[in-house]
């Protein structure tokens, strides 16, 4: 069962000009910055209710959002959304036939474990579920 | 002041076969149904937190969600914020460079007025406010 929106994940070009637009967008400054090495990106957090709008820019060409901006251009990256148990809502999805991406349910820096369903599988929307811990 | 994702709005080709797919991963069916005449479009409703899941087929072929898909595929369409006040809101973002479209703060069916800012406004997002009355 999906709790709520945990965030919305947009690629940018440039970080520091897409956070002066969504600081007059959402009316406030980003709560948090981080870089996560994995993904090779560099995050700018603004909270929404109880949702974010995390701003997505590549710390390398071969990131995955370099690549999404080359294809597809900026804009809507991903939807995330939170889960009480990551294990058994993916055990339900695949026993549905939703198709999970590999790597699914990996520990990330802040303790959280995460997963992506093909975007197929979303009708062309990259579904991330994420378990808060 | 956004006061939260109002919801997230997906364009797909064929609704009912969306619908069952949604009704997995959410884990329940659509709440709500619904055909709006002026953007051509047949919704189905889905509620997640404090947010909802759009998904949008189009009626008629020269449809916003017809000519989406036909450049992009399937996927995000756009996200929608709610404000408390829509006038206020977009006078704010206006002076500040945001361009917001034609048509903005018309009164919807069910009594809620709407606009849309540019996507280059938005980082190739298309943004859409509402103020519920």
């Amino acid at each position: 069962m999906l709790e709520k929106i945990d965030h919305i994940g947009v690629a940018v070009r440039d970080l520091e000009s897409a956070v002066a637009r969504y600081t007059v967008i959402t009316g406030h400054p980003p709560e948090r910055f981080e870089e996560v090495a994995e993904q090779k990106v560099r995050v700018a957090m603004f909270s929404v209710g109880e949702s974010r709008i995390e701003l997505l820019q590549a710390t390398s060409p071969d990131s995955p959002i370099a690549k999404f901006i080359d294809k597809r251009g900026e804009g809507m990256h991903h939807v995330c959304f939170k889960v009480s148990d990551l294990k058994a809502a993916l055990a339900r999805l695949a026993s549905e036939g939703m198709e999970i991406l590999p790597g699914a349910g990996g520990v990330g820096a802040d303790g959280s474990r995460v997963a992506f369903l093909r975007p197929k599988s979303g009708n062309g929307v990259l579904i991330e579920l994420v378990e808060r811990t």
